[in-house]
Formats: structure tokens, sequence, C-alpha cells
């Protein structure tokens, strides 16, 4: 399929290459993506090209907590029913919703947009840490959450991140790991088992 | 994950919404999709717009054949070095793709660009059959070779379509079933061995 025989258009080669460029989508689907746009959804494709231009030309970073945001500082930064001295530090906008719709908490937020992934070549740096510490230690956050996702990387991301705010002087939590609510002992992995018999709290 | 309690830029909405409409795009693929385009690839979402509208302002489709192409005639229905009585049904330019690279065919192809999908309301009109045979019956056709899947709906497409061209006084086949070449019998399904039986041939 890589090596086609017939002479494929190039605006057709152009958009399947294009696709590609999108996470998770290999040459198939880039061209199944392609072939359906262009025979059953032309407006669809156009809705497309515009919300990829307008997205490109109006979405910026909020220079306090780093999310997606048309404004200089994000609606949730400036609220003031919000808890300064509290920072929730997540790797993407979508676990900062994961969190929110919890209720559980209702202090800020800094959404890193990744994780620390030495095999793809994403350090520190590229995450530039040195801004993530600077708002951390602005003198009102008392208290930074580590909520990266409890997977390899964001486990690293989180260790790293503990040493580098503690030695500043800041109180650093991490999310409880255990048995989720509502689940059957008999269904739950055994390494959860083990991280809640460890980690087992007085009642 | 539908609802997220902190309010999204709207062109990061507008961007999720869109990317959905992609063909096996839900949702948490589209924001994953749309993260990754506005955080790590802004070059990418650019190139995959222009691309998008490009395709959109010059791609159309074979007078003859109905592929994508740029031309009015695309350059395989304009090969002088193909055979004009053999004319061969597909259902998309990638399974034309797949035939080509067999080198075992050297008439022309006609693609419907989908199949029989009762269930989905394509019918013969969505299809449009009726150019399909128009170019079938233009007088140098001699045979009809049916190369739609081997699906449900593949195999509905070829019986419809068969009995219309029969009935024109063309010659109508059907891609032969059987046993993949280099398969190992042990690891070939029960359904494919029945029709390989069934269709066996004197050596």
């Amino acid at each position: 399929m890589d090596r086609p025989s017939l002479p494929e258009p190039e605006p057709l080669l152009a958009l399947i290459e294009a696709l590609r460029r999108l996470p998770g989508v290999g040459v198939r689907s880039a061209r199944r993506m392609a072939y359906h746009l262009m025979q059953h959804d032309r407006p669809g494709a156009g809705l497309l090209a515009d919300c990829l231009s307008g997205a490109i030309a109006r979405l910026g970073h909020c220079q306090r907590c780093n999310t997606f945001t048309e404004d200089e500082v994000c609606a949730t930064c400036l609220s003031p029913r919000r808890d300064p001295t509290q920072l929730c530090i997540v790797e993407t906008p979508a676990d900062q919703n994961v969190i929110e719709s919890s209720h559980g908490y209702r202090g800020l937020y800094y959404v890193i947009m990744g994780r620390l992934a030495p095999l793809e070549g994403v350090g520190p740096r590229e995450l530039d840490f040195e801004r993530l510490i600077a708002r951390a230690c602005d003198g009102v956050v008392q208290e930074v959450i580590l909520a990266t996702n409890f997977t390899a990387e964001g486990e690293t991301t989180a260790h790293f991140l503990a040493e580098l705010l503690r030695s500043r002087g800041l109180s650093v939590t991490r999310l409880a790991r255990g048995v989720p609510a509502g689940s059957e002992l008999e269904y739950v992995d055994a390494g959860t088992i083990a991280w809640a018999l460890m980690e087992r709290r007085a009642t």
C-alpha cells in the first residue's frame, strides 16, 4: 500500500502526508480519512481547514498556568474564588478537567503540556521547568500538588519536580494511589493492591 | 471528559469538533490531536489546513473512471497501453492500487467510491450506478471484473452489479476466492477453506 503503482494526484498525496502528522495516524488511516473527506465530507474538510487556521492564529498559552487560552491570562487564573496558596501540576488540559470535575479542588493549576520522556528527547528544558518553578515560587503558593499521570513517565516527572520544589521550601504532595472508588477487589490489578496496602490508613 | 468543568477556549473547542468529523476519531482522540498540533506541531497544523484547502480546490473526479484526479480524465484512462475491453470495478482508489501492484491486470478501472450499505442509506442512486453502467456499456468494454471487497457489503454490491451488467449482455467475472498465496492451511479460516474446496480446479 505504501507504493501504489498508479500515480495519485498531488493534492491527494499532500493531504495524506499532512494527515499523517496527526498522532496515531498511519498511512492507511490517513488515506481513509483523505478519501472520506474528499468523497463524502468536503464541507467538513473546509471546516477543519478553517478551524486549524483559526486555532493557530488565536490560541496562545496562559502566562501564569501555561494552559491554552485566547487571552494573556486564563479565566481560571484570574478567578478571585480560587485559593492561590495551592498549585496543582498536571500534564495536559484534559487532566486539569478531570481534576476539576471531581469538585475536590479549589486551588490554581500549572499545565506542563507534556511529561519528561528522556528517550524522546523531552527533558526539563523542553518543558520549561524554570518557568514552572518561577510560578510555584511566587511567594503566595504554599503547597504544590503533583497530579501527573501514574505512568512510568508521569511518575518520573513527579519525582523530579518534587525534589526541585521541596528544595525551595515548598510543601509538595502527590495524588493518593489506591483502589479506585466503586471497584471490586477481585478485578483490581495486583500493583494497585500492593500500593493500597503500603499506603493503608488508620480509620 | 465530555463536559469539562473548566471553560476551554473557543478556537480549541472548534478544532476538536472539526477533527471529530474524521472517520474513526472520537472526542478523546480529537482532543489529543488538537493538543498535539497546538503544542508541538503548529507547522503541521498549518500544512494540514493548506493541504485540505488545496485538495478541495483542485481535486475532482475522472469523468471516465470516477477516481480522484486534477484533470478531466485521469492518466490511467488516457493511457494507450491499457486494454479498453476489460473494466475492473473497485470500491476505492486504494483497492485499485492493490490490483495494480499485482501486475496481473492491464485493463481499465471504474472506482465506485463506496459500496452498497442499505443500513447507512447508501443505495444505487447514492453511488450513481447509472453512470457506472453507461461507462461499462460504451460498446468497447467486453468483460467487467468485479473486484469489490469480500465483505458482506462488498459481496452485496458485486451481486447487484453482476445482475445489472449481465442483463446488458456484458461478460461479468469476480475475483477468485481461495487460499491466500504463501499461507499454511492450518492458519487459514474455515470459511476460506470451504470456498477453496467448492471452487477447486483440475490441475
